[in-house]
């Protein structure tokens, strides 16, 4: 049996959970467009690439894995740097680029979307160095293959992969056997030293005196989530997690203290973390500012580490092993009863400032006093800048995520991303009052405002809270204080959800502005916020140079120097 | 005598009569931000990397070199469309990349803005695609020659170029003796078939008995303007341009015909055209969408031809030698009364349709109709889609640039070209009134719409005309027209400088919508459009699937197919 090649895509995509794709119709891939619908997917036009390579890795990063079409050369370039992004933290894009027909690209036209010299490989290979498979699928006959081979690679190691359907190649027959079995991660066989790591594993956990279990931002696209709760169930064990494996465990359980800060963190948890015995870490990922500067990387020493490609042991590194399988052996033959009940330190508990109704809102306070707006079953995202800073200080109820940066860091991001991520939500809870509260900085805002308009385009229920400090308050932080450069142009953000087309009578009655604490209380108190739909947004002002936690310390390290 | 890398690097730009630069600034790049003022240079920042590419190419087309900054990784990949752009159509862009310091980079730090793998070499890897030098600055002994050879390649190929400075480098004394003699584009030695080369030119204008000239837009980065205007005005021959050279040409001359458009166009210029004996073709981009599908390319065997890098006489084809000094001798040493007089086709003149003052917009009439808006002086930027189509009918004043897309066809690219250009204008002509008119279909403007709060603060005259038709009409003639793939967002266009900072009591009064001919021909007349300052709105409405000329043929094929 064949099938049209766009079919056999699209078919693929939608077996593994995708229900939409995001993306630009261009010149090159308006054939392929044609077949988006019909095969029972929703597409999801974007204003520009980029915003959909950003909205795509939103959607992944909660749905799993997720698609994105743009065409040839001016599509895929502005999409680069969101797929970058989805290399550096994780999230699997199946980047479908569609390109000039065989007969073109064989006779090197000089047709426009290239650079008119005739050569058209030269965006395959920047895509290359930022996914993990790439595929130009121009022979019928190694069409199904190719396409399978690459949704594997982006399931196994959760990152994006590049797709070129030539115009011709859309409704070219290939052949259809491939789709009766599904496409899954396959398993390395067990290896020989399997037993051995198990062993290892339970006699260090019954010996263990001080240990902890730390769940850094990994273990999302490893699929052991499941895995880590349990085991943070089980054994009562101190938990703390990395920036990028906020929300990944639940923050509700006594055992769970939130996010590991090093020296810069509560002194006791440190006096804890630096005397541990045993620290089971899962999902590593060390990069500066997910490590505190590579000052909590755990010591390997003391360490049992999983990864998606080896378990360490106290220093031993053993591979080809699935981390999921391991972890699910261990529970099931853990002996509960040799396993040691300890207690941690003291959960911190600062004693909160009395604010005064009549005050300015200030970074410090602000976190604590929004946290009551988070509902279970939100999603939570923190943009670049002092938003994502803030937002690690939220306590979230259970089943809450939360997408913060982690390494890549492109400010712009995370607009487009609750666009992906709250449509995924939606279809994946299929409740309609499902929501996400988005936190962000006016300077990150200008980048990708116009995605405003797609997600009320899609009725979906998003709070914007804009940090209003008068520009780019981060690099403020880290140098140029003054300068103009990190000065941004100003805008009027009231008018924003009319501009973008909300569709109300009134479109006021959804942006909400608030200076003072008591502005701030009757804004989270106000029905729209609490209980209404569609977007809204809420824009908090704040001082241009008022920051907090690490962020204090370079302004105050460059007032020094000043 | 020493330097310090930055100072030397903003003293070359200067040099070079750059006065603005763009970009945004980031973690890696602040250092060197800090530099900038202080140079004597302006800092212009954007809302996103992106824009900031596409202003900088706008402001090099007007300026002839132009520069940008951007930080490593998340700033340079996002800004990467917009130097493939730059390097298709020729804009010479000094890109910067501010990259982490060296022992950062030689140590292979896990740091933010890179993968987390180590690797600091992809992006200067994908650069090399799409600039003709790449540096990086990392020895001080090395970077007064880097720095200059690097600005030397961008002025010769016209193209983009691509220099990493590391943030320990910024402040780093260098070697400043190479600053005493300016940059220039040096010139090939003469070579010994110059003289032949001069000798068949003369003879075959001499011989001529159906001659033309066509100027392709190559011929803006050559720097021969004004010699192919004095060589239009000695000759008098019948001269088109390209799509890419319209503007080039001074079109009040009696013997500019306009754009030559093959088949599609004047029957009367086709049968010149294909019987001529002698093309003059200068700065030949022989892209699809700059030939009408390749059908307008001169026929080699009467074609003198001058581009940057060759000469090329009936088929022979000769190398290393300066256009402009081809063009410069021959000028001088022609006999003009051996020089044949001509009588060209006659100047199209169609029958104008009457159009009554109630009657809807349509593409057809639009740009004859806004042709009186034009003035001497004025940038005319027509962007990609139904508007780039349209501005090929207007007729322009002497002295009046007109940009639009050739090859690389990047929507969105044309409103922060807009901000470029607009700027570049200003500064050369020191005319705080001069002006720019962009020509903007709604799909377009939503991809990089946020870049009018630049222009606004920025304080640039320009009037934004947004033909609204309700989505991609160009998309919905070459394939989909029915399709939800080619729809956008709805926004509300009459907010959008109200939302974008405008600084008017009343922002309305810079709106104006113009469904009819009437109302169109009021707008017009506004005292705000004729003598007005800063930016103002026009919203022109069209039919969703009103097109004219070449695209009107492609949406009758695809009503016929369906």
């Amino acid at each position: 049996m064949s099938i049209k090649l766009a079919d056999y895509l699209f078919t693929r995509l939608r077996q593994l959970g995708i229900r939409s794709i995001f993306g630009v119709p261009g010149d090159y891939n308006l054939h392929l467009l044609d077949f988006v619908q019909p095969s029972g997917l929703s597409w999801v036009g974007t204003c520009n690439e980029l915003n959909a390579a950003y909205a795509a890795d939103g959607y992944a990063r909660i749905n799993g894995i997720s698609a994105l079409i743009t065409t040839f050369g001016v599509g895929e370039l502005s999409a680069l740097n969101g797929i970058a992004g989805a290399f550096a933290e994780k999230a699997p894009i199946i980047h479908i680029v569609g390109t000039p027909a065989r007969t073109t690209q064989d006779s090197r036209a000089l047709v426009h979307h290239t650079l008119a010299d005739g050569e058209f490989r030269r965006f395959a290979d920047m895509a290359s160095h930022v996914t993990v498979a790439q595929v130009d699928l121009k022979d019928p006959r190694l069409v199904p293959d190719q396409i399978d081979r690459a949704l594997r690679e982006a399931m196994i190691h959760s990152r994006p992969v590049y797709l070129e359907v030539p115009d011709d190649m859309v409704d070219v027959h290939v052949d259809a056997s491939n789709l009766t079995s599904m496409i899954c991660t396959p398993s390395a066989p067990v290896t020989a030293h399997e037993p051995v790591v198990l062993d290892r594993i339970l006699q260090r956990i019954y010996a263990a005196k001080q240990p902890l279990i730390l769940a850094d931002g990994e273990s999302r696209c490893m699929g052991i989530l499941d895995e880590i709760d349990r085991l943070i169930k089980t054994t009562g064990w101190p938990t703390w997690t990395t920036i990028f494996g906020k929300s990944l465990v639940n923050e509700q359980l006594a055992n769970v203290y939130g996010i590991y800060a090093g020296s810069i963190g509560d002194s006791q948890w440190k006096e804890y973390f630096d005397s541990a015995d045993l620290i089971i870490n899962m999902g590593p990922h060390y990069s500066d500012t997910n490590s505190q500067n590579f000052t909590t990387i755990p010591n390997p020493t003391v360490t049992i580490t999983l990864s998606n490609t080896y378990v360490q042991i106290d220093g031993d590194i053993y591979r080809d092993m699935h981390p999921g399988n391991i972890l699910a052996q261990i529970l099931q033959t853990l002996d509960t009863s040799r396993t040691p009940r300890v207690t941690g330190p003291a959960k911190s508990a600062k004693e909160a400032d009395q604010l005064s109704s009549s005050d300015l809102i200030n970074q410090k306070d602000f976190y604590r006093i929004v946290n009551s707006l988070i509902r279970e079953g939100d999603i939570v995202l923190t943009e670049t800048g002092t938003a994502a800073h803030g937002g690690r200080n939220l306590i979230l109820p259970q089943n809450t995520r939360l997408l913060g940066p982690a390494t890549w860091l492109s400010i712009g991001y995370m607009l487009p991303a609750t666009l992906g991520a709250a449509l995924a939500q939606r279809e994946r809870t299929k409740n309609p009052e499902s929501r996400a509260v988005l936190f962000i900085g006016d300077g990150s805002l200008q980048m990708t405002v116009q995605e405003i308009s797609t997600i009320i385009r899609e009725n979906l229920n998003v709070i914007i809270i804009v940090i209003n400090n008068d520009g780019y308050t981060i690099e403020r932080a880290i140098h140029g204080r003054k300068q103009s450069y990190n000065d941004i142009a100003s805008w009027r953000h009231a008018q924003a959800l009319g501009f973008f087309g909300a569709d109300d009578t009134n479109p006021m009655q959804r942006y909400f502005p608030a200076r003072t604490w008591g502005e701030l209380d009757a804004v989270l108190r106000d029905k729209s916020i609490q209980d209404g739909t569609g977007v809204r947004m809420v824009e908090v002002f704040m001082g241009r140079e008022d920051v907090q936690g690490a962020l204090l310390r370079l302004m105050e390290k460059q007032i020094a120097y000043e």
